[in-house]
């Protein structure tokens, strides 16, 4: 035992890892050793489902076996369904919309009763709830819009199918592609807050489903999840005041604010999912011939690194293009959240699972500093 | 930044805390200073809750008003309410029933939209969730029984009216009194694995309801709070073996069985818990002339004490006397689980609520032992 107190539990090791590796100074993620750049570009999300749940990337047989089996889980019970509509009409957060839903799924599980020891029967359930997470999602966002829910596509990879079952048109094979790069890049990320926030439930040995409805808690803060839509809305504003972009940057950081999209709790330099990001801005607004967001998100980034901000390490994050993105791929901002969940999924399933396979129960201590020794005076003399 | 691996956090300080404080060796446990077993005797779950919120106990007059606060929030929604009983007709577990009735429940708080940073808003919701807990709870065994669900009676207190909810009678002193003191001791214990996913998860500025659910979920592991139900299933083997009690446990050790309700990650010697419930059970098994389960674990405490597994600190625990008292209570064994929930959500929302007073972002590390540098090998050549 120690008597430092380690505020956030900053450079604390809690456990050992072989899921992603991040060297923060100079903008490196990797999953299981492949760079987050090639994983993107060169792998779609179930090959990197596969590469973070089976420990390799698979051969074409056990890709084309793994897919059939993710497609095959996407239907949700329609009394989960029902719900997520009740929530939809009781105008719900997304967030806490899917929360709900997926602690609900748990009950409808197949085999809702295994053994919590019983790892391979943790991931398959895992892989249920990651094919149904975009399912509650397309059901819920149809239902605010007074539609019925479109059934999945088995034909449709998990990224066109979300798409497909959100707008009820398949999407072309650019905002396929690009919507499938962005569930990669948010796959995993080490021990943040919401992949933590799993581990701490499953070394309980929990099962998984209460594993995940953490980390979508956890992921729903503000301080975790919503940075991509606090861009977006911060670009609306932009557009909004008519200003020159570069004089709205210059103006509010007069006024001490702060831009968001900038900056990392582990980046010293620009997040390398904000690259890839920002080159499928790039493509998605040249086919489009919609320059708006990509034009003032350079002008910003222009801007701060001459003013030196990205040399100091408040460079561009990964949230600094994905809303933009989103916004191109027609999906509304209180959806960015969600997405980044349903992606997220991925990793903390993952996560569990390798921390179960050597589990030890999360409990630290807290420093008590409350009195000692107080009498209880009874209630008619206090 | 230590390279140390700190499993499991043991020993690991990651917060100061007012709020309780236990000492393993001697088998102290406080809240803010009062010894456990002082106000399971002398005060009421109200006034407990009102401790471990507002920093004190209670006045006559403030208890008053905060009791009548409490008691106006129990009502639960209807779409909620129909939510929980639909998972009672498919056969919900109930702890999965209470993670999605009360995550669902966040989005019919009236003040969902409130700002997370505003702990006075955080605390109004974290009341509304502690009266409410037991009415869902209450209507979900009421749902299973095929009956309606029972209104609450603002007129009783917290632990009489869920027991009025769940049986439709009010029940007596003896039976009201017992209950409110499980509900004290079972209220809050340091940074046990739940308490600690409730502020990694409110460590975001997630919302309180994020927090209550995700604890929910920590509970809900069998390394957590399935230990009570544990020893009364090993009660009733011991009862349907028709062996003594002494016999069946030599036999077990013997089988190299361990006998749940022994030893804690904590406590060295008898849990402070366990001494008031033992004096618990006694008043009821007295009172009701039914002493089998007193019998039997008095017996197998003597046993296990003889031979020497108390002296070395795998000593009873709470669970090895809570699950007796809650049989002679009528409560069902799968509903254990879900009332330490109902209880130690007040402890939940002080540990968030205190951790947010000065919040920093959870996220530790993970040591990578993965590869370094993969390369894709392109899918048709793999």
């Amino acid at each position: 035992m120690s008597d430092e107190l380690k505020r956030g539990l900053e450079g604390v090791l809690v456990a050992e890892s072989e899921l992603s590796y991040i060297d923060g100074s100079v903008g490196k993620l990797v999953y299981r050793g492949y760079d987050i750049g090639d994983l993107a570009r060169e792998a779609t999300y179930e090959e990197v489902l596969y590469l973070l749940w089976h420990g390799e990337l698979p051969t074409a047989d056990e890709l084309d076996a793994f897919a059939a089996d993710l497609a095959s889980e996407r239907a949700v019970d329609d009394d989960v369904l029902e719900t997520v509509a009740t929530l939809a009409e009781a105008d719900a957060e997304p967030m806490a919309a899917l929360r709900t839903g997926v602690s609900m799924l748990g009950s409808y599980d197949p085999e809702a009763d295994g053994e919590p020891e019983d790892l391979d029967h943790s991931l398959r359930q895992g892989r249920r709830i990651t094919a149904k997470i975009p399912t509650i999602l397309a059901a819920f966002e149809r239902a605010r819009q007074g539609e019925e829910p479109v059934a999945p596509d088995p034909e449709l990879s998990h990224a066109g199918n979300f798409l497909y079952m959100l707008t009820g048109v398949e999407p072309d094979d650019v905002a396929e592609e690009t919507f499938d790069m962005a569930l990669t890049l948010h796959a995993d990320h080490g021990l943040n807050a919401s992949t933590f926030t799993a581990m701490v439930i499953g070394s309980t040995m929990a099962d998984i489903y209460s594993a995940v409805v953490g980390g979508i808690g956890a992921l729903s803060g503000p301080l975790h999840g919503g940075a991509n839509q606090d861009v977006m809305e911060t670009l609306h504003e932009v557009d909004a005041s008519g200003k020159d972009p570069v004089k709205w940057a210059k103006d509010a950081r007069a006024n001490g604010r702060r831009i968001p999209g900038f900056g990392h709790r582990v980046y010293e330099v620009k997040d390398p999912r904000a690259e890839i990001l920002e080159e499928k801005l790039r493509d998605l607004s040249e086919s489009t011939g919609d320059t708006k967001w990509l034009d003032y998100t350079t002008a910003i980034e222009e801007y701060l690194t001459e003013e030196g901000l990205v040399e100091k390490g408040i460079a561009p994050n990964v949230d600094f293009y994905s809303g933009s993105v989103y916004d191109h791929l027609g999906i509304p901002m209180d959806m960015y959240t969600p997405i980044f969940a349903m992606s997220r999924a991925g990793g903390w399933i993952a996560h569990v699972l390798e921390y179960q396979e050597d589990n030890r129960l999360i409990r630290p201590r807290a420093r008590y500093t409350g009195p000692e020794d107080a009498e209880i005076v009874p209630l008619d003399e206090r």
